[in-house]
């Protein structure tokens, strides 16, 4: 039999754990129709297995097992991560590239030599990996402020019910809104120290004037009616606050307060400036740690970066910004599926790979077409990896079948 | 007359401008009374000044002016921080200290030589100051996740309406309700790669599956009524979330959602858990800055701190956490004052200062006792300092009477 396959890629949140089991039966089902129970061996049930890697893994492993009734085979998931990413930026083109807003995905090509690297992973908190060779790596740093606290805040802030929702209303606020820039503060840039007027000084330190203001002026107001009677005068004795003119009402849109008329800021710029604050935030430890251990060039990976312009481009000035334009982010088309790549790999052989295969298909976004050359070992089996950390991703290849999982 | 006075600190937040302003008014027509309008001599009125910095110095310039009829001087923030900062660590006993849980408040004993040092001022947003020597410093980083941030946020999510309510809430959190831990994503710790079960691995990483599972169930029992005529084992027929042992009612704080009986975690576990994540995210980056710069001691100070035990404790532990042990986080008593110390510093001469003056009381917290030796030039007028970025802080002296300003 002619080995050959593709990989194809899906992602399900991690709560539709279950839906995502109920699709991979369907998957095995399938394999066992075409494989065949009765071919004279039983290899291709029990060759079956799922690569399995990240939290998901240690989480979902029994559930995993007793839906599927196949092998689970954990493999760790900073190991899995490096070999997925290996594999992606030194044999897959069209794969890396840089993001800018006049070039939004100006591809690299593939380099075998790319070591020393900084990986930097988001998912629902950041890992800063330095990667010194092939399945050589190290841990040197991590944030916990990441994408489970952008999607948590948010969720808790704005009415968004989905991540796809909360990257939308990102990109229709106005951070400004909360944001206390340099130019709020000084009313012009701190050029002695470098800083623009734009630049972000305080992330959301708007946000407790404004709101302690509306709820003042709400206060005010509703108790006005009453001492009117015995102050008439009562509002022309008050100074007036300086921040008067900067009415705390200038927008239509969906308001955190649930008691007030008067909307200061909206869902939107909340979105905007939270996504602002941590993807800056990212950029600079990546900066930093990429400073203190010599290395020159950046990758993002993990599931946050989810191809959102605004996130790739933040996360790109930051590293521009802070390196003076020395050093730049890479960024890559399978970011969310680099763990599971790896353990699927792990079931590979090494000489397996994309280089040599044909190019008969020009690149597609989120589908990766491969030519496996599998070993004899593996023939006949299908592999599903799994990787369930903030989120559950699955890709796969099934032996002779034109298309599958998972 | 024998020179002397001491420096008395009080601080009003920003939008308290007026009261501010009001009891500086006060102040001055005091010092007048006592220094006299008709001693032949109009010097009183045309040496007093109020020395500013910080944004407010620029904000407030026209206001201050207006309402004290005397002369406001503009000193540069970072300038005035500096020099405070030194002034502090150099000559004032009992100021510098080192937090630990068994020993709140180990002092250390002043230093003359302190260079080269890191100075991380953490107001509304972060600076990050490399010092060289005396007045000799750059600004080599900064991060807007500061102060602002988190009395911005919580503002938004809890009930808390001073900065003091907010730390008070965040005391009696439990950060483990609303942030992913190690231990949740591998049950166990990640011992391969130095990560204990009780880090933080997403900082409000559960919160939004707990918010959306709390809102399915709402949704799954308001709907019931009506699905139950027809579909009695609706219930049975749906696989049970593998999250349901981790029952989101569990607690009677009060909850950041309007809408629902059932309270997964409350304003408290929210509150600690954003001033770990800042606190957490400050560290790392001071850590990392004295990397790169080769600094040993890193000093903290700024408004932010507040002298609160949980925040001292969270960049102390981010400090010995990352340098393995190798270096300590240092505070100030007079961590918010260290601008209007400055400020007020540069119309003092050089030689002015703590040392060599009687010890005749001992340290008493915000309060700092100093003989002045004043030059000709600056006798008989009095000295206001005032910082107004993210808050007023007010100190100074007048010569003669007994405790002043302000």
């Amino acid at each position: 039999m002619e080995p050959g396959g593709r990989l194809n890629f899906l992602s399900f949140e991690t709560d539709r754990i279950d839906e995502c089991l109920d699709y991979m039966r369907r998957l095995k089902d399938k394999h066992l129709e075409l494989n065949g129970h009765g071919n004279g061996s039983s290899r291709s049930t029990s060759d079956l297995c799922v690569m399995a890697t990240g939290g998901g893994a240690y989480k979902f492993y029994d559930k995993i097992r007793d839906v599927l009734g196949v092998d689970v085979l954990r493999e760790d998931e900073m190991e899995c991560l490096i070999i997925g990413l290996d594999f992606f930026i030194t044999e897959i083109p069209r794969e890396v590239f840089t993001y800018s807003e006049t070039n939004p995905m100006h591809f690299v090509e593939p380099a075998e030599n790319v070591y020393p690297y900084l990986l930097v992973n988001i998912g629902s908190g950041v890992s800063f990996l330095k990667v010194s060779g092939p399945r050589e790596y190290e841990r040197v740093g991590g944030t916990s402020l990441g994408g489970g606290t952008l999607w948590g805040l948010l969720s808790l802030l704005t009415g968004a019910r989905t991540f796809d929702e909360m990257l939308e209303l990102a990109s229709q606020g106005d951070n400004s809104k909360v944001d206390m820039l340099v130019g709020d503060i000084y009313g012009t840039d701190y050029g002695k120290i470098g800083l623009k007027s734009t630049t972000i000084a305080s992330s959301f330190g708007k946000v407790f004037r404004k709101k302690r203001q509306a709820e003042q002026e709400a206060e005010d107001s509703g108790g006005q009616r009453h001492k009117d009677q015995h102050r008439p005068n009562h509002h022309h004795d008050e100074p007036q606050s300086p921040q008067s003119p900067d009415s705390p009402c200038q927008e239509d849109g969906p308001s955190p307060f649930s008691h007030d008329e008067c909307r200061p800021f909206g869902a939107a710029d909340i979105s905007v400036s939270l996504l602002y604050a941590i993807s800056n935030n990212i950029g600079q430890i990546a900066y930093l740690q990429s400073q203190i251990h010599e290395l020159s060039h950046i990758y993002f990976g993990g599931s946050f970066i989810r191809g959102h312009p605004q996130t790739m481009n933040t996360l790109s000035y930051a590293i521009k910004f802070w390196s003076k334009g020395a050093k730049q982010a890479y960024f890559l088309r399978h970011e969310g599926y680099l763990g599971a790549v790896g353990a699927f790999l792990k079931r590979q052989p090494r000489n397996w790979g994309r280089r040599g295969s044909f190019d008969e298909l020009p690149a597609v976004p989120l589908e990766l077409r491969l030519r496996a050359r599998r070993s004899s070992r593996d023939a006949g089996g299908a592999t599903a990896a799994v990787e369930g950390n903030g989120g559950v991703r699955l890709n796969g290849t099934v032996n002779g079948t034109e298309a599958v999982v998972e």
